[in-house]
């Protein structure tokens, strides 16, 4: 099976997992559940749940026990950026081709399905304690784990700096800052939430903690370049909107060679970081490859 | 000690932990944090926690070894209240007699704080786990109760069906639904958390979400009452807004005397809930007793 299609089938069996594991449309009240569902099966790749399985395997654990946690981590990116699309936050109208939540559902909804999204990760994170998928020790470090990375010492963070900047001159500190937290930090605790349910020894979890960071980093860097070099028919989105947008990135600051050669350098890190794993590693091998030659 | 020194002796207690348990103002993104403990320290009961904690000693347990939970439970409420104040929202421009989050940091800053809070509550509850305050077990099962709770088939399901509610005529089934929702299930997940973590039984647990439940249904209605009848120094807000508003209440559905019966056999109800514990209920009885003879 080639990489694209081995991803697909993980990324199939998370959609499937998602749509067992939340309320159906029509549950009480209809409209959120319909306003979930709608920006959860937008089309997103599932990256973060998919390193968590595949986190998981590298350390000889069985990918499916982790699921539910793994799936916490989507909702926890969806409800991202539902409330990143907001008016009052980077107002954009389409994600993916499609209208973004608030066009709609309305603002009040909006918010309410990113904040119902973020709750409910915790629930499953919790669940994942359920049928001895995982000892309860794991599954409350990995709770404190996920809700530390997606507080104000990550995710949000990130965000905050991000919204703060818009429209100014930022340096490469605040840069690396931004994408550190506002992407780098859910990356990083996918990859440790699956190593830590499938019980990693701390080596191991430190060394796909060093992958998790350099992937995050070389993704992040991808996603600038194609904003600038990108096929808007391949990516499902016009490009050149963060120059448009006076947005910091890679190649604004550094120029699209040197972005290039600095992904390129994550890239080499995060394989460098695998090598004391054998072949179940081979997944998270292959992904940080296909993080630099995506077009998509 | 009378009952209302004693209420503010344990406030007291909570908002000291708060203090410890939230980063400092200036922590980088020092904005988000101040905004957050803009919002936290306005001045609210601390009812939830307090709760929390006196659920937690009516069982045998100790108040002070609950206290990451209980705050967690004034961080969801305060974010309910942040988001719930938006334009999209309810727009209100002041809560207890302070210019709301958004008058005061934006609104993509109160977006994010209140996303902050809810995602540092289930931090706090993981942190229960920490020095041995009480078994991995029952604190996975609290947070799994909590997002429940706090999620659309709890305070998020009442706040959507409320938000759509708003200008329509609604009936006493729908009333009961957003109050049950909206403002019943945190008291209620408040009195199981703190019992739970405590080590109840199935017996006590069960006993203390009858009197949580009324409680909340006695706590809505004198809410309801004091916005017809009440003195706006004492409660800190203008009177009257429910009316303006056209939101449906128990005064507005029943009239005010009914809307005072249905208060009072509510608290009946909480009492006789308590019946087969000691005097470590005391706090909890006088408590629910205060709530429909408080004018604040």
């Amino acid at each position: 099976m080639d990489f694209l299609t081995e991803l697909k089938a993980r990324a199939a069996l998370v959609d499937r997992a998602l749509d067992e594991l939340l309320p159906s449309e029509d549950t009480y009240p209809p409209v959120i559940h319909q306003a979930i569902r709608y920006s959860l099966f937008a089309g997103g790749k599932r990256l973060r749940p998919v390193l968590a399985l595949a986190a998981a395997e590298t350390v000889g654990g069985d990918p499916a026990r982790v699921l539910p946690a793994a799936c916490a981590l989507e909702l926890i990116h969806t409800y991202s950026l539902i409330h990143d699309d907001l008016p009052a936050m980077d107002n954009d109208d389409f994600r993916r081709g499609k209208p973004t939540c608030h066009r709609v559902y309305g603002e009040a909804v909006a918010i309410l399905a990113g904040d119902a999204l973020l709750t409910h990760a915790f629930a499953l994170l919790a669940k994942n304690a359920q049928n001895q998928l995982a000892p309860a020790e794991r599954v409350v470090h990995v709770i404190e784990e996920v809700a530390e990375a997606a507080g104000t010492l990550g995710l949000i963070g990130g965000q905050v700096v991000d919204t703060l900047a818009a429209d100014t001159a930022v340096d490469a500190a605040t840069l690396e800052y931004i994408h550190r937290h506002k992407t780098g930090a859910l990356y990083r605790v996918a990859v440790r939430a699956g190593a830590i349910l499938a019980g990693a020894g701390e080596d191991q979890l430190e060394a796909l903690t060093v992958y998790a960071e350099n992937l995050g980093l070389a993704f992040q860097i991808q996603d600038d370049i194609l904003d600038v070099e990108g096929d808007p028919a391949r990516l499902g989105k016009p490009v050149g909107s963060d120059e448009r947008n006076k947005k910091a990135t890679y190649p604004a600051l550094f120029g699209l060679d040197v972005a290039r050669a600095k992904a390129g350098e994550a890239v080499a890190a995060a394989l460098a970081a695998l090598e004391p794993f054998d072949e179940r590693a081979d997944f998270l091998r292959e992904l940080v490859r296909f993080v630099i030659t995506r077009d998509f």
